[in-house]
């Protein structure tokens, strides 16, 4: 069974729709000089539905080519010109009220899903549609900031993606250093969390006591929707600094009992807020556990990365006059750029920064739920908080917006499920004893 | 890059969901008691996002288990428990009406949506999701055929399952003697035009002189869901024995000028209305293209289904009193189940046949388009009706339904476009000239 | 990395030279019609190796077209004319023993090989080169049944075929049924233990309480060399019946405790007396183990195939008179072909048969060695032979042969080396209590 | 069909052999220290057929582990242990010459083979057998410069490699950014010609108007044995820095219509003197026709890497006194690092080189063929010489070596036959009209 390359193919018959299978009349290239808006509305009619590939392709064309204003002009068409009517949303509702009939039901949920939702899909048809799409909506969530309106295009394009990267339609793939280059320089593009410095650390980071995972879906080949770098190790790691540095130690994987989640990385702006993150980590528990039955842990290695910027409003303005006090107290001493050098100096720190944080996991919201964001990732998927590690990422970056903190969320598969329905129903953050005596000792 | 094999890795999660992953307490062993609307209620509940894949599981194996009536009666409460209510349709729809605010074009589209359609996706998180949904409205038309009210469940499969079986999700893979078998066998169930006669004949069609494409989704591995089988010959053939015979003539392919798509068959009746039909055979025309510069002609070799049925309703009362008459004497010479043996019948029946067929491509409709399914699609899809065949099948289905005709549908791919403009807006039926006077000459 | 299609570019390279590359004048013309040995020649000539393939290709070509007498002349020619020269190796024998200079060791090696092993590794580069010597093979061994002089060119293709087809470079494969039928049709053909019945009882003996694995050879893409079928079962079977009958039961393979090797078969007659069967089956074992941890016994079930052979030649004439008797009253016995259906004679016969099978096993002898070709080649391997299966093949074949006994060979991997060693060293047939009783109380 | 990892096995049924099939006794325990010589004596008794991996696997570990004195006597042991015997050879040809009698036939074959070659392919068993033999040769090489006498080991090792790395069983494969990161590192390794600076050099050359091909073989997965690496150009390439340099200008590769091989590598020492490059220059040009049916040229552009060497032999003291005059004037003009920036100094080079050039090629022999390794090896490949570049390559490495000149050697498919005929037959050197009106010029 030999697959077909594909986009060959659809380039060829648009290609042929295009060139070769017709002669172009005069009318015809009268035809081509058509906006990207009478483009979409030909896609969306019967007749679009055959010639749909070289419709959807000279949209894509027309898109690549245009500037920023363009693209403006070109979202703010999508979202008044295939929009949905109210009006006929009300009347079908009425009709199909009043008669409680399947054609007035089809009528009623066609008129109320807007125009566009079908212009997407079926811009799927061009060569490489999905990948379009994706970077289409990149651009759009660029827009946005300026133009909410265009929210409720994103909306759509949400509702469509989040059908296609359904879970189910994702593959998880283990990748290293046999993997294909092509893939590979995306792991050092896509890596915010802990850069890469290149490929020898990337090699590093494959090497056999590392592991890494990343989902795929076949519409986007070689491309990573979002991956996750392991560490196999021997208890649980308190540090970034021994799992990445150029010179870390080598463990036979064999002896290892802790795999640490040290990085986990979404790859495509296009798909944000199409969440597979929480899958991807159980996925890979089950996969590590299979592979190495004697793990007896599984733990993320966490950044905190909005631990200054709270503690900065905290100093600012906290109801609370110890916490101001403590905080002012923490800036203050954080604000020497040569603190960790100073033994005095981090032994003032420790308590401070400890009590600030156990307040911070605990007590700073967002809604109902916790202000961190990778808390909130994490407690949600059901880890629980096990421990704050104090100067674990001494780095820039870790310092600037962690102060230096980094902490460990434990997925313990027995746990999993009741941990994260009592965050759903009670907002509750599971943490170890020892998280959670520091939090009551602060308070 | 290895691909970790996903279905026991779902599996694995969704045991350890159930099984490893915690300890069942009472409460919980009562909670398995639920029902299927329970569990589907739970899916579509918050909750439900992070351990969808065991309830998805749960939903599945419950559902395997039904028998014909409770899959009935589950279907119902997809009909009215995962409805949409219109009441807050129209409510919705008159808020945004006003306010045309985003939040409330969210709620409106949100609320014209029936609560099934999210659960359908929810579902595809089950080992082995999409197979099961497929399976799943494979039964539900079985149930529409008693139970109209259901049709409102199925469009909803139909707006999922078109979404997802785009055309730009589709693969397209030659099928050789070099396929895993456990795909050819597929082909041995899924052929119906031209039945197969077990493995041997299977790779009669394999051979160097034939070609056989399928279209595939990486969510069902290993299932083709429509193929085509193609014969390499030289001219346009008029008769299907030669082709598929057991000891029927081989050809160097290199010495063939034609491509005869004998057989193309969808493999799903669940996937029933989802088309790619048209696709397929414009992409194998492009792809034969390449492999084979000199192929000059593509034609289809099709039986005419309808024909004898129409035959009879028109000897039953037609109108035209000449029609009436041609077919009625056409009927008495086919009744004799010897005719094809029998020169002069078959000199009489000749031009009756070929007169009622050419009436019946250009005068019976369905609508405003032909009665015949198979010229309905061949001719939307820009074909053109090229060669009406006398005694092209003698088969017995091919003399019981299509009187032993057989028909060629050309694909021109210079014309194409054009035929299938012509088709959508006029109703147009593009035929050759021989076809065109045939039909003249009975007017 | 893509593979390119080597047999595509070496029939180009041969083209190329032949056809493109050059302008033929008629001094080439004529020298087209060179005979097979002056080709021969041609490509052992120092300019061979460069226009190698071309050389090797024609040659395999005139080869294809030789009739029976033209193949039998060609091996003569290869057996007299790219020989050694006895005198030519005395002399540089003599030369080097009294040099012991290196020159002198080459030119005494090289003249000491007959000038065909040059020749066999070059015709190597034709397209599909080793296919094409392994065929050749396969016919000098026909010829060599008359011609016993031909036996020299055997050794050398023997000597050469084993340096290629060294263990180290054979690849061992789980056959199944996602296998390519181009794969699979090969078992259908190579299978002579137990003959299969077709694509449907090939599906059977692939399903998932069956395993199938072969050896294959890079040079011999998609050809099994050598396979064996495996039973997944409960205790030690007995009879062949149960295992490749159509309706045999099916088992959770999970609950299998032994593995059943129920049929092994060599694929190519030019590759017979290289072995690697021994190997194959030792790999089977350590594979089986790993994917089935609570597999506790590996054996074979096998024939008896000379059994009656024997014990006719016992009837005839043995010196032992108990044992001449049991054999005439056996075979007198066994000439009644209803003779299973009868109680009363299967009560008479079990005794007789088992009796003269100890004695088979355990005396009759082929030089120091077991008389039955099955046994030597398991007993060599390490095997124990476990059991005798009265009434364990009923097939006509299996009475034919071996009065219906089948035998368990078991391969303890505890003991396979020490039981080897004492093969070897000692001709000890390591044997399970039961069996050596029966011998004694025979004895 | 799924590949058993076959490293995995055979480590396994080593590990079997060893640990796990038997319980050590003491005398198996003492056995364990046996020396290596003992164990390849094993290793070619009767029984190491059969436990053939386990000791080919002792006897790696125990090479892997020896010092560089003791692979010395390691190598002298195969010199003198595993040897032939003269005398015996003597009586086996005298003997044969007598009888002409297959047995004796078989004998004297058998005396005639030094016992180190069956020994060699038996090592062949052990987990990555060929890798570990392949390294072996390269260590014997080292010590081969001090010890002529092991040129015998090494003559049966060229002698077995030979055979198994035949032209016949090498793959030829393509090497692009989509190859796994692990082959390609090696490309980075072994690249001497034209050193690699680092990932991102690498990228360039494997981009879309670049090709590279390696050849493979089967039993050395992921290691390519020699690899090619081509640019796609428009005419005759002159100069190596356009090719290679960080900032070259891309080519469309449609508009190509040159293929230039500007560097091939050898990549194994072990494997030196065992020659595909011929094969491989000529399979590739096959290939890229095939691609890219527009190319009208295949050139290399070479390094004339002894130039320099062969001119300072000329200055101390050729015969010709134009000729030793000319290298004189060349030897001190190049003496100063800074010639290439001095116009005056490069018009006054230019014609002394060019004709220096012309007398190297044509002139300066090693026995009867070119001194120039290069043009050895082109030459007898069926090239011509086509063009000698001045100012061909300014790297520190061309200017030391070649003086700075690059040579095409180029590949006429039509010419190439004829070409490499006249160079073994009478040492004629095929070149372009311009370069021997060059040597004339200077003659």
């Amino acid at each position: 069974m030999r697959l077909v390359k594909l986009n060959r193919v659809i380039n060829s018959i648009a290609d042929a729709g295009l060139v070769l299978w017709r002669q172009k009349s005069t009318e015809e290239a009268e035809a081509e000089e058509r906006t990207p808006v009478e483009l979409c509305n030909e896609l969306l009619s019967t007749q679009g539905e055959a010639s749909g590939t070289a419709i959807a392709r000279k949209i894509a064309t027309a898109y690549a080519a245009m500037r920023v204003e363009e693209q403006s002009e070109f979202f703010h068409n999508l979202r008044h010109e295939f929009h949905l009517d109210p009006e006929e949303v009300v009347q079908a509702a009425e009709n199909y009220k009043a008669s409680r009939d399947d054609k007035d039901l089809r009528a009623l949920v066609s008129a109320a899903e807007p125009r566009r939702q079908e212009l997407i899909r079926r811009l799927n048809m061009a060569p490489n549609g999905t990948a379009f799409l994706v970077g289409m909506r990149r651009d759009l969530l660029g827009h946005l900031e300026e133009n909410s309106e265009l929210e409720a295009v994103d909306d759509d394009f949400v509702h469509i993606l989040s059908s296609w990267f359904n879970r189910g339609f994702l593959t998880l793939e283990r990748i290293d250093w046999n993997t294909p280059a092509s893939v590979l320089e995306k792991l050092i593009e896509y890596e915010t969390v802990h850069a890469m410095r290149g490929w020898d650390d990337l090699r590093r980071r494959l090497s056999d006591d590392r592991r890494c995972f990343a989902f795929f879906h076949s519409a986007l080949p070689g491309e990573p929707l979002i991956f996750v770098e392991v560490a196999l190790v021997q208890g649980l790691s308190a540090q970034i600094d021994p799992i990445i540095a150029d010179d870390r130690e080598h463990l036979n994987p064999d002896e290892a009992d802790t795999a640490i989640f040290y990085s986990i990385n979404a790859c495509h702006k296009g798909l944000s807020g199409i969440s597979f993150g929480d899958f991807l980590i159980k996925q890979v528990v089950v996969e590590l556990k299979q592979e190495l039955p004697q793990l007896e842990a599984f733990s993320t290695l966490s950044p905190v990365p909005r631990f200054i910027r709270w503690t900065e409003a905290m100093a600012r303005g906290s109801d609370e006059q110890v916490l101001k006090e403590a905080a002012v107290e923490a800036l203050e001493l954080l604000s020497d750029p040569h603190w960790p050098d100073d033994e005095n100096v981090r032994q003032r720190l420790e308590p401070l920064i400890m009590q600030l944080a156990a307040h911070y996991f605990f007590n700073a919201k967002r809604g109902v739920y916790p202000y961190d964001p990778v808390a909130r990732f994490h407690l949600r998927n059901g880890a629980r908080l096990e421990r704050i590690n104090w100067l674990g990422d001494l780095s820039d970056k870790g310092v600037d917006q962690s102060a230096g903190l980094m902490v460990n969320y434990l997925y313990d598969p027995k746990d999993i499920e009741t941990n994260h329905e009592r965050y759903i129903k009670n907002h509750h953050i599971a943490a170890a004893a020892n998280v959670t005596a520091l939090a009551e000792q602060g308070a």
